[in-house]
């Protein structure tokens, strides 16, 4: 209950932020598009990765990114920065969406948040060195776009100022499978200071933070001033930032298309922008909302995040289970059934049937390569 | 080492047994073929169970029965004990077969191996009272035919003399998912009695039983003259074999099939023989054998029989492991991928699929009633 309560409290203070500042910024949302994920194999595919099937409703999750970022009021038009591999895939939806100007810059291997941030931060300050950047991964449901983009608002100020600032959900239920964010004081303007980045935790640990009012669920999106960003990767990541700055400025370039230069770009270090910068800044900020934000990045994401039965299971299409515990077991193809098992991940599609343990299921990428590379040795 | 040489004496001693008793002796094969083989959904599917359809090698199951029950020097002509729902199955495997004059007893509903056991008894003992039947499940994988006809005719002196013979098969590998005969005295004949009847055991007791070479595996299978059966119905069973009786006595008939009054035979307990006689009786006798035995009844007895890898794993067909113990993994359809998971069941076919622990396979059978009872009410 308390953290409901203070939410309401940072959402007065939000709404009593300068307006100058609003008006005057330019946000870039950037569509960090490149993950293949594999985490969410067999319904993901490295063809066809999640956010670019409509894999949750009628619409890509990469379709609906792109419709909660397309208010000119506040947005500038979005810049796609997604694996070359996915361009047709990308280019098509950016067409049936309406959405103009955009421009996707293509990665020619996928490098992980941290170079895809760096270029992002970089090809913004090429026409607005301090244009505000929005890093947003496209693979997170967001049910209220009104109240996500009140929040973009609510966090201008601090970046204006030059913070990079995140955002902070706060949790409806004691998420074992998110990263938390603890805040600390308050500061002017809606935004937080972040006392500690904290890791999944046990549910007990959930349930505390929960109760505590003072954890937020890290959504993994960011807003800056571009030149803030490219200073911290100056100085915690300088290799990186100099093989990202050689990959955009070799980049073959088009119209609509930027594809990165592959020899600089696959020298950036692979690292999440959590691990590169974010853990190892000071002085980084938090907005704290409630914009119904779900990860389904992973299945066991997407078993926190649906309504479970009294068995603790999620069963979704063609599903008969029997003595069945906290499992996520969905069919889009066979009947699928389940007998005697507890906290297992059983997905069947057409052609593939994935099982695994819930707390195991960031080993699937492993079945993916392995998969790849029977593939490429038939060729 | 000491359980092979103790069969090759006894295969000494049933060599010596009277050339008479062979020669007049009349073995009428009763091939079980009722079961549904529900403990193997969905390879096996009550249309199309698992001794029905091509399921190991190029015959099914009740083909190779047939084949191996169809010696004129040893065997009369099969009698067949089926679900009236296979009637056309076995009648084209029949044909198909080249085997004459056999008989086919329909079962309006399945009653479990006992009251099957008591019908093909009544029904030996209409045209020979004192003929020998020899029950044969038709599920079960026999390598050796040759060495099965020998065990056969080693088993004979004694079932001539009236007790029941059942055929141990001594292990060559601990198996946990059999029941175990623990031998007695010798008897004459190659034939030993019974001591005791031990359930399934555990891996440490089945690897002494192993090395201790008192202990075969139950196969099933029994000779026994039909009056020596009826004579332990009637002590044993009497209401089950009242029925049973009158099932028979109120069948209608045409040239092939008998198929068994319904009223009557529903009424039957349905219980199983090792449990409503064999288990129950005194002077049970046992020839061991060795003619490449397996049950394949379940998916534990399934990977119990075949080669495992190195993780012991079995895997056949479409499959990717990873991380991956002690697991059963096959899919006839779509690719299946296993990550981080120990002992479970996961088989696939191209409509259907089942995820289980091992040692709860026989809980499978519930998935079927519950698929039955869906289609049912769809109806």
């Amino acid at each position: 209950v308390e953290s409901v309560v203070l939410v309401r409290r940072e959402g007065v203070r939000a709404d009593a932020s300068p307006a100058a500042v609003t008006k005057s910024a330019k946000v870039f949302p950037v569509l960090l598009s490149g993950g293949a994920g594999t985490r969410l194999w067999p319904l993901s595919r490295e063809d066809a990765p999640k956010h670019l099937i409509p894999f949750l409703g009628r619409h890509t999750l990469f379709e609906q990114a792109l419709s909660r970022a397309s208010d000119p009021a506040l947005f500038e038009p979005p810049i796609v920065v997604a694996g070359a591999g996915h361009r047709f895939l990308i280019a098509e939806q950016l067409k049936g969406s309406g959405v103009s100007g955009a421009r996707i810059v293509l990665e020619p291997v996928a490098r992980n948040t941290a170079a895809a941030a760096a270029i992002a931060a970089l090809f913004v300050s090429e026409t607005a060195p301090r244009g505000l950047v929005l890093l947003m991964p496209s693979d997170h449901l967001i049910e209220d776009e009104p109240a996500f983009r009140a929040a973009v608002r609510r966090a201008l100020p601090a970046a204006v100022a030059g913070r990079i600032v995140l955002f902070g959900i706060t949790p409806d239920s004691p998420a074992t499978g998110y990263g938390y964010i603890r805040m600390g004081e308050a500061d002017a303007g809606g935004a937080r200071s972040v006392a500690a980045f904290v890791e999944k935790p046990d549910r007990a640990t959930a349930e505390a933070y929960v109760q505590g009012g003072k954890h937020l669920w890290n959504s993994g999106m960011a807003l800056a001033r571009a030149d803030t960003l490219i200073e911290r990767f100056a100085s915690l990541e300088p290799e990186l930032l100099s093989f990202a700055r050689t990959a955009l400025e070799e980049a073959a370039r088009d119209s609509n298309f930027v594809q990165l230069d592959q020899h600089a770009y696959e020298r950036c270090r692979a690292v999440s922008l959590d691990y590169a910068v974010l853990e190892r800044s000071e002085g980084i900020a938090v907005v704290p909302a409630a914009f119904g934000w779900r990860d389904v990045g992973s299945f066991a994401s997407l078993w926190e995040a649906a309504e479970r039965d009294a068995d603790g299971n999620v069963e979704i299409g063609n599903v008969v289970t029997e003595a069945t515990k906290n499992s996520y077991v969905r069919s889009d193809g066979p009947i699928v059934a389940t007998v005697g098992v507890d906290g297992l991940i059983v997905v069947a599609t057409k052609d593939a049937v994935l099982v695994a343990p819930r707390e195991r299921d960031q080993e699937i990428r492993k079945i993916v390569e392995r998969l790849k590379g029977k593939k490429e040795r038939r060729e």
